[in-house]
């Protein structure tokens, strides 16, 4: 459902098509760094980025989140991941490593609402990392509490 | 090459199957709190994670490196990070988002050296984030330059 301002008008939803930078890319409408478009996917340069060589991989189709993305064209992401790590690695970029990261959702950091994979070069010393509470990420728990996570889990499947 | 000790005896590659711990798991040579297994991959709970609902994806195939997993598998391995996504969502552990995130290399931040995929709910509050350093990530780029890095890339492709 829209969102409504103070005075009832309904405002457009951040996932609707209409408001979506990439797809105005995909349209045209707006300049755009293109390294590769198939039928499925495009994979450009974003307007800023972790290190030189940084790219993200995007379905055609207006995906907001992994809910909304077929698995062909999920499957075909990852494909094309796989090739531009090559590309990126044997570029005149800095890269002693790569990393994938997705966001899905607000509170997973999402920012653009289409779906996009980043994949990007890493090197010793660039600054880049993760942050997390020690209080309660990466402590180690007993085997029977993994073991009720893994059902759980598996229970929705 | 393998390493050398200051003695000359050739140290095991960290990339060995023999050393692996993930290998060792798939074998039943160590407890794993399983998730899903099929022919091509693995889902299972890691020793300490973000959230409650952090897991891994695995190839079973001893893949230390983006470079040396086949197609077929990755794509598996993406198709199967959406459908527990799914499953994260449904079930009874706090998931207001989802990252997916995978480390190749140790410049990357990997650590053990068969291929994973995290795939971790999120939460508002929950402390995770990324770090970088705003001298050169995140830094706004004139469009030449961005037109520049994708051909780079592009030539290697």
């Amino acid at each position: 459902m829209p969102e409504e301002c103070h005075c009832n008008i309904p405002l457009p939803l951040k996932e609707d098509q209409s408001n979506c930078v990439f797809c105005k890319m995909l349209a045209g409408q707006s300049p755009v760094s293109m390294i590769h478009e198939d039928a499925k996917v495009a994979v450009f340069v974003p307007l800023s980025f972790v290190n030189p060589g940084h790219v993200l991989i995007i379905p055609r189709i207006h995906a907001p989140y992994i809910s909304d993305l077929d698995d062909d064209t999920a499957m075909h992401i990852m494909k094309i991941a796989h090739r531009i790590s090559a590309a990126i690695r044997k570029s005149s970029f800095r890269c002693e490593g790569i990393n994938f990261f997705l966001a899905d959702g607000e509170a997973a950091m999402q920012e653009v609402f289409h779906y996009h994979l980043h994949v990007f070069p890493r090197y010793a010393g660039d600054g880049f990392g993760l942050k997390y509470d020690p209080r309660h990420s990466f402590v180690n728990l007993p085997r029977p509490e993994l073991d009720s996570i893994a059902h759980e889990i598996k229970t929705h499947l």
